[in-house]
């Protein structure tokens, strides 16, 4: 008897065989051609183009590998992209960190938006953190920590120089940046956590447009990019972060985390840049 | 009208008043002890005894700060501390990795746990990272992943020197080792993810045992520690990494771990080590 | 070695006879006074007053007993009491089904918040069912099932007599009815599904408040009242159902969802009445 | 600005005119031919057979509709038909209940595994209740209550006619029934709760199969299957109960249970039986 979560035998099963077989199978193609190919025996045909995205230090530091994705169940997730986090008087400006890190992901977020919303059947999903006005969904550990980091002014808060409540839905400074703002048929999902799988529609929201790839940009990304990343990989979704859409308030914390993406093979998945994937869509489209 | 999770009007209820007064207050007895108080007003008068934790850089790097705490709402949470991650003929040591990084934490894990039972009503809770033996609850790119990392032996083999399938439940290599070895009356919670909330009972095991704060060791910091540690903070447990209880399989990603954590006044919690805690627990107790 | 999740030997634990223990404490103490007493030793001292609940067809049908809650870890969860389940022009009207069953329970509801809102410290949590604006995080099934059964006019769609858009978050006929308006300081929770604990803050916001039992009414008994009680029972929180604060489409459903409830002792919890709910607060304030 | 989870825009979006143009189409199809058919624009082309299984009481009572499915996107869901529920000297048997009701489903059940095992390449999934040795995972509240029904014999405990402690993973009782064994790579997961998605892998098992059809059998009616079905339903699963393959210890709930399925056009889901349901798959392949 076979067990998804307990006390197992040892004999292998009809699907355990014909999953080796075609891991094996998948792994002899990747040693040939370096490429994660597209699962058709695990999904079907694909529905869209198949792009071909070089992915960097892959399997090893200093390698590259190709993966293979159907445009139809791939998302570019963007998050949050607000003003609190990379805009003018949001809470970043204003907390004193240095607005020019968490800012540069916006130019090649928008480019990227620019070729998939142009070109291709790609979807774009947002996401925002914010609280409810009454800071309900916040938990009391992280209002605190927030009113002593800020020296009295923290979430929901208006701080001095601020447009408003600080993380709070709602508030100007809580809207996506100007230059990334959702269109019409983009989902927009609001999320009181770094995460979002636990508290958000999201999970649905990626299930509803039969998304099996994520790409992933975002601030910042060793808090909120890298939680999102991780409960998505750990749902088996085929995530890649491409790193100049993504920065935290801390130069270090950001190559960290791209670093720690890469470890075992891709211990969250793998990690590639706009540029790259920009052409990869342009050849495939 | 408020709202938990939608649009809202910036009128304050009663409750948030009576929030905001709490938070004033809590603050201001921060500016004077640089502790966090245990929240009497929240979850009620203490039940065990108080600790008071030092934990680094706190809320700023350079400084520190005090975490006080009910023994008797604590658990430590020990992380996948398996021979497939700190142990001979493990995973780790099998696919090359330095056995040192990652076996440094068992001896400071050992000493908190002996303290703890000896001494107190603090829990352990143990968690152990593995797969079904036909793999079905492993996702296909997890398991593809693996197996290139690994050449050709990845999850649910057995490489040339183990004594198991790699990461598959009741296999030798997937017990935990001998030194930390769960004793009655600890919950031990087997989980196929990095994080463990999702997809596991980690969440009533905790709840069963009103845990409050979770004080957290394990391996690897980037990757499992961290997952379940974020996990833990956005449901609003008051967690705390003791830095030397926790190792990766490389010695710069362990630290970026453990300065991610403190950034924006304890993003993910708080950060000691197993000296400072056993102290607190002996001034205590 | 014990085990939360996996194979497990036969020994029990020190905690494990701790429990064991104090679960023949309780169960003597029910056997003398038919009271599920308050845990003091799981919860610590109460925080607020004792009530002391008569609860019907307990443990067995024909029997009673009494459940003792504190009442500042004491909710009353209101579900769905929104215009598009009970109120003029919502769905239900439109649809066609007899309005008089799912508006019954305003008044006795609109009761019971009069009694806490003014004599207690127990909270109040709304919950909404509703949709995104471009329906994103609907089921396509659950959209197109809708459809059929309105004849073409289901979910997103603005019918002949209604006043907007069905199930739509904003909408007039999504709002919570007049006589429920959720007051300052009560938390309002959307969700896009029957359930609430997967896809919204729900369980974040519960346990801001350190709630630990919850107090049920809404509409419909069946639907959404069933499932999000069936999921806070499955979390342990200790369900009661005020039967007349509650309604379905059809009086035969609502009848046999409450005897559900009641099966094995109370499967999903407890079942009681507005009044007594309401002379069980007055005894104890 | 459209948006998942917030206040929204009245405008529609690109995506939701398509999506409702589809929707549209499928009612018009519907109206045509009775079916719900298999979603090509959203899943793809099907990767097995189609099938067309005639579902009972659509949209209305006394109507009757079609689902069509993708045999290789399809699983049938086994719940907890664990000699506990439905075999001798189980839970179900000592505590009095009619074991008649509960192992009626067997022989249905096992006749559409018999079908499914040898001409299909539809999955079979089984689940299992029970908790871990030292209850850990296991609310108090549902430890004391099945004491009090159980007259001091509740989960955990070793009945005087009984073959193992009830309702613990790894004991005789909590065995799956003989006539149901599952097979060398059909996935067994465990769970501790009535439902199954909010603690153990079982998303991720169906997620790894790329099922987005579940037919349901087991036990009981009213409780696990209803509560696994809930969770499945709002996840976008298309869900089909097969009530001759489920029971209940009384039988008015069980014909309650599938009566609340249907309402509303199917507001869980579908409701056929196991010989419409195996001559749809012989009809097919």
């Amino acid at each position: 008897m076979l067990q998804a979560n307990g006390a197992m035998s040892k004999k292998k099963g009809k699907d355990q065989i014909g999953l080796e077989k075609q891991l094996k199978e998948d792994y002899e193609e990747f040693k040939k051609t370096r490429t994660f190919r597209y699962p058709r025996w695990l999904y079907g045909p694909p529905k869209g183009r198949l792009l071909e995205l070089e992915v960097e230090d892959c399997p090893r530091f200093g390698e590259h590998a190709y993966l293979e994705m159907d445009s139809a169940r791939t998302a570019f997730l963007s998050v949050d992209m607000q003003r609190d986090f990379c805009g003018p008087k949001g809470y970043v400006d204003v907390m004193g960190y240095d607005l020019r890190l968490t800012s540069a992901p916006i130019a090649p977020i928008a480019s990227v938006f620019q070729v998939l919303r142009k070109m291709t059947d790609m979807k774009i999903v947002h996401t925002r953190e914010g609280h409810a006005s009454d800071l309900s969904d916040a938990p009391y550990n992280k209002l605190l920590r927030s009113k002593v980091i800020g020296n009295g002014v923290g979430i929901g808060d208006v701080p001095p120089k601020g447009v408003g409540r600080l993380l709070v839905r709602g508030e100007p400074n809580w809207e996506i940046v100007d230059a990334l703002k959702p269109q019409k048929g983009e989902p927009v999902v609001d999320k009181p956590t770094k995460g979002a799988f636990a508290t958000s529609p999201l999970e649905q929201v990626l299930r509803d447009l039969d998304i099996a790839y994520l790409v992933i940009g975002g601030v910042t990304t060793d808090v909120c990019v890298h939680s999102v990343m991780r409960e998505a990989n750990d749902r088996g979704l085929w995530c890649v972060l491409l790193k100049d859409c993504a920065a935290a308030t801390d130069r270090g914390n950001h190559l960290a985390a791209v670093k720690q993406i890469k470890m075992s093979g891709g211990i969250f998945g793998w990690v590639s840049d706009s540029k790259t994937f920009i052409e990869a869509v342009k050849r495939a489209f």
